[in-house]
C-alpha cells in the first residue's frame, strides 16, 4: 500500500491524525476549570475587578502552594547535597550532614548531578525496605523488589504498561474504583486498555464491597481480559480508609479471579478519623498466610508529595512488586531504564522519608514537632469539613477518615440540571465554574472523576490553612444557598 | 466472548503474556554490558582479584560520574532555593540570591516542593525563549511554545506518542539515523511505531546525504506512513557536526515529504572541531524564508545533562514546538498534565542554565572561567581521542567534531565473528564484553545503535578526566592488537 502526501496546505499532524488514545485521555484535576482558574488570577494581576481578592485553589493535593511549610531536616539534607562545601558549615546540624554525606557517597563522582542506576540508588533502596519492614511487623521486604520512580504516577503508569496486551475481546482489562483518581482512567486510554468501573458505596462511607467486584468483573468478562485490580487507600478523591476486612476481601478475590493487585497507598500516612487504622495490602497479605502471600502477584505504591511532608515539586516515589515473575523483573527493569533514572534530588529526598532522624539524633525533636503539627491540622481540618459541610441543606459529606480530600455529595436544582445541559456542560462543572467566577474558589467536579449516574459531587482539599478553610467553607455554603435558590 | 482463568499454578503476569512491545524494547546503553559491569565492580569491592582495580565506565554521557565538577553558581541557587533560610547567609554571592528569590517567588507557596504548571514555570518558559531568541540572532520565540520536560528523553517520548497512529500499513513511520541513539528505538518499540533507518555516511564523517533519506523513505512507503523524521545534532552516538547545507537539505526534504521534523540538539553547546559551527535548525528554518518558516512543523529538544553543565541527575530539559497546530497543542498541554509536571528542582536548574550570570554580576568570572574550561577539557579529549584511535591498526575514527562520544570502526578477525555467533552474541558485544573482563573498561557495543551490515563499532565517551583518558586509550589500543592476535 502506497500513501499520499497530503495536500501542502495541511498539517502533518491535526486533531484528526493524531494518537486516537491520546485525545480520549481527560485530566480533570488540571483540566478547564484550573484553566480558567490561572486566567482569573492573571485578570487579578492585571487589576480587572472581582468580587474576590485570590483565587484558593482547593483542586489539587499540593500542601506547600497551601502555604505547609517544608520539613526543615529535609531541606538542610537536600542544600547540603546540591551544594556540598555547606558541609563545612557549622550551622547546619550533624545528622543533617551524616545523612548528606551517606547520599552522596552514593552518587557517581558524589554528585547528584550523576545518573543513578535506572532502578534508583541502591543504599536508598534498602532503606526503603527497612522503612517497609519497620511499618508491616518485621514481614521481609527485598530492596531488588523496590524500584525509585518519578512520583507514584510514574510506576503505576510503568505497571500498566507491563501488564496490558491483547486486541478486541482479549484486550486487558483493568478495574478501577468510581470515583477514582483519574490519572487511572488517563493511563488506560493512553494504554487502550479497558477501564472496567466498580463503584464505592457513597451511602458506607465509600466502602468497597466484594459484591460489586464481582458484579463489575463478571459485566466485563464479555468484551475484555481482566487482569488488574487497582485500589486506592486512603481514598483519593473520597477520603475513606478501608477497614482490614475489607483489604483481605481484596486479597481473597485477586486471588481467585487471577488478578494483578495494584495498591496505590500514597495518603498511608494520612488517617485522621478514630478508630481507622492504615493497613498495608502487603502486611494483610502475609498475614492471611502462604497460600495468599506466596502467590497473590502485587505492586505497592508510594509518594514523597503526600503525607506530612507534601513534596510534590520533586517528583519522587517508589513501588514494591511482590511475587513478580523474575523474567517479568528483568523486562521491567529494562523498560525502566530506557528513562535512565528518577530524579536523583527526589530519591535523596525520598532516603529522607524512609531514614528521618531517629531519637538519639539532634534533628529529632524539630523533626517530630514539624510532622505532628502538619497531621495534627490536617485531622483538625478533616472534621471541620466534614461538620461544616453537613449543617448545609443539599451538602451530605461523608467523614474524611484519610487522604487529603473531601469529595461531598450535592443536590443540584432540576433547572441547574437543565442549564447545564443546554451550555454542554457535566451539572457538577456549571457549578463548580459558578463558583470559581462568584467566589475564586477553585475546586474539581465530581464527573472529573466518576461517580454513580444522577449523583453530583465536587473535590475539595482540607489542604488551605484552618483560617482560611474555615473561610473557604463558609463561602462554598453562601454559595450552595444562593445556587440552589437561584435554579429553584 | 468470555475468558477462562488461568490455572492457579499459573502468575498473572508472565513474559508470554505482558505487553508484547515492552519486550522488543531494547537500550543498549544501560544494557546486558552494564550490568556486567556493575557486577564487576561489586567483586572488586568483595575483594575479588581482577587484572584492574576499578572499572571505567565510557558507556555513557555521565560527566560528574567522570568526575566533572558541578558550576559552583548552579549549584549555590539551587541549595538557597531547597533551603531559603540561606539566603540570610552572607557567603552567598546577591547574583545567586537573586536568581533563588526569582525562582522561589513563581512557585506556589514559595516552595519547589510544590507542583509546577504542567508546562513548566512561567518566567522559566520566558526565559528559555529569550535564550532561544538570543542563541538564534533574534529570530523569535514564543513561551507557550515551550514545554519544560523531565529531561529531553521525556519530552522526545510524549513527542512521538502525539504522532503515532493507524494500524498495519497505515502505522505510522518515524525516519531515525542509523548508528541512532537507542532511547528512538525503544520508543517506537513501545508505541509499535515502524522504524525507517537512514544511514549516517561513516566515510564523510557520519554525513547526512538526502538521496540516501528518499531511498529510506520510499522502501518505506511500501509498508507504512512516513510522518516524522528525527536528526540528532550533533551526532549521537557518532559525534559530528551536521552543515548548514545538510540542516537545509533535511528541512527541503521534510517539506516536500510532508514529515513532522524532530531536531534533538541536546548537545548545541558541545562543538569542538575548527570549522564546525552549530546550526539550529530553527534558525535556518526561519532564515529560508516564509514558504519554510510557516510552514514547517518542528519541535527541538534540549537538555540540562548534557553541554558544560552535564547535571544528568536532575532530569531536567524542555522542547520548543514550532508551527504546531493549536488544537494538538492543546493536546499535548492535556497530556503533559495527567504527569502533573516535571522535577521543580530541574526546572529551578534550567531557569540558571538560559539565565546564567551576566558580565556586571559577581558570579560571572567564576562562572565564565568554569564552563570554559570543562568545554576546553572536552576539545582537548575529542582530539586526543581521535588521534590516539587513528594510530592503531584495525580502528578507523572519524573526528569528535562534537557531543561527548566516538563511534570508532573496528575490524574484527573472522574467527571472532564466528566465536561470537557460537556464543550467540553480536561480534562487537564479544569485543566489547572481553575488554570490559579483561580491562576494566565498559564501552557500548555499535549494535546497541545499529550499523551497517557486516561492520562492527563501539562507543565511547570522551569524558573521562585526560590523564585517565589517556589510560583508557592506551588499555584499548593494547587490548585491540591483543584480541586480534587471539583470533587471527
Amino acid at each position: 500500500m502506497s500513501h499520499q502526501v497530503t495536500g501542502s496546505g495541511g498539517k502533518v499532524l491535526t486533531l484528526e491524525n493524531m494518537n486516537p488514545n491520546v485525545r480520549k485521555v481527560e485530566y480533570a484535576v488540571r483540566g478547564a476549570i484550573v484553566q480558567r482558574a490561572v486566567q482569573i488570577e492573571k485578570e487579578l494581576k492585571e487589576g480587572v475587578k472581582k468580587p474576590f481578592t485570590e483565587v484558593i485553589k482547593a483542586n489539587i493535593g499540593d500542601a506547600h502552594a497551601m502555604g505547609q511549610k517544608p520539613i526543615t531536616f529535609f531541606r538542610q539534607v537536600l542544600a547540603l547535597c546540591a551544594y556540598p562545601d555547606l558541609l563545612e558549615d557549622n550551622k547546619f546540624p550533624e545528622d543533617a550532614k551524616q545523612r548528606a554525606r551517606r547520599i552522596l557517597g552514593a552518587c557517581g563522582g558524589r554528585s547528584i548531578g550523576a545518573y543513578s542506576a535506572s532502578q534508583g540508588i541502591e543504599c536508598i533502596r534498602q532503606d526503603v525496605s527497612r522503612y517497609i519492614e519497620k511499618r508491616d511487623g518485621g514481614i521481609p521486604s527485598n530492596p531488588d523488589n523496590i524500584y525509585l520512580s518519578t512520583g507514584a504516577s510514574d510506576a503505576i503508569v510503568t505497571m500498566l504498561k507491563l501488564l496490558v496486551c491483547g486486541e478486541g475481546p482479549d484486550r486487558t482489562g483493568v478495574m478501577i474504583s468510581i470515583p477514582q483518581y483519574p490519572l487511572y482512567s488517563a493511563a488506560l486510554a493512553d494504554l487502550a486498555a479497558v477501564q472496567i468501573s466498580y463503584y464505592l458505596d457513597e451511602d458506607r462511607c465509600w466502602g468497597l464491597d466484594v459484591a460489586e467486584l464481582k458484579r463489575a468483573l463478571s459485566a466485563a468478562r464479555t468484551h475484555c481480559n481482566p487482569r488488574v485490580i487497582c485500589i486506592i487507600n486512603p481514598g483519593n478523591p473520597t477520603g475513606q480508609v478501608q477497614s482490614r476486612k475489607c483489604i483481605e476481601d481484596v486479597i481473597r478475590f485477586a486471588k481467585e479471579e487471577h488478578l494483578f493487585l495494584m495498591a496505590d497507598e500514597v495518603y498511608q500516612d494520612n488517617v485522621y478519623a478514630e478508630g481507622c487504622k492504615f493497613h498495608s495490602f502487603k502486611k494483610v497479605l502475609f498475614e492471611m498466610g502462604p497460600e495468599f502471600s506466596s502467590t497473590v502477584e502485587m505492586a505497592s505504591f508510594h509518594s514523597t508529595s503526600k503525607c506530612y511532608m507534601g513534596e510534590c515539586g520533586f517528583r519522587s516515589g517508589y513501588m514494591e512488586v511482590i511475587n513478580m515473575d523474575p523474567e517479568v523483573k528483568v523486562q521491567l527493569t529494562k523498560l525502566v531504564s530506557v528513562r535512565l533514572c528518577p530524579p536523583v534530588t527526589g530519591q535523596a529526598l525520598l532516603e529522607l522519608v524512609v531514614n528521618p532522624p531517629q531519637p538519639d539524633e539532634p534533628s529529632y525533636s524539630t523533626f517530630m514537632k514539624e510532622r505532628t503539627d502538619v497531621l495534627a491540622a490536617l485531622a483538625e481540618k478533616a472534621g471541620l469539613t466534614e461538620k461544616t459541610f453537613n449543617t448545609v441543606p443539599g451538602i451530605i459529606c461523608n467523614p474524611v477518615q484519610g487522604a487529603m480530600y473531601t469529595f461531598p455529595r450535592i443536590t443540584l436544582p432540576q433547572r441547574a440540571i437543565d442549564t447545564a445541559k443546554e451550555e454542554g456542560l457535566a451539572p457538577d462543572m456549571l457549578y463548580c465554574m459558578r463558583l470559581l467566577e462568584e467566589e475564586g474558589i477553585c475546586l474539581v467536579p465530581g464527573s472529573g472523576f466518576g461517580q454513580r449516574e444522577g449523583t453530583f459531587h465536587f473535590r475539595m482539599t482540607i489542604l488551605p490553612p484552618t483560617e482560611k478553610l474555615k473561610v473557604v467553607l463558609q463561602k462554598i455554603r453562601d454559595f450552595h444557598v444562593r445556587f440552589t435558590k437561584q435554579f429553584s
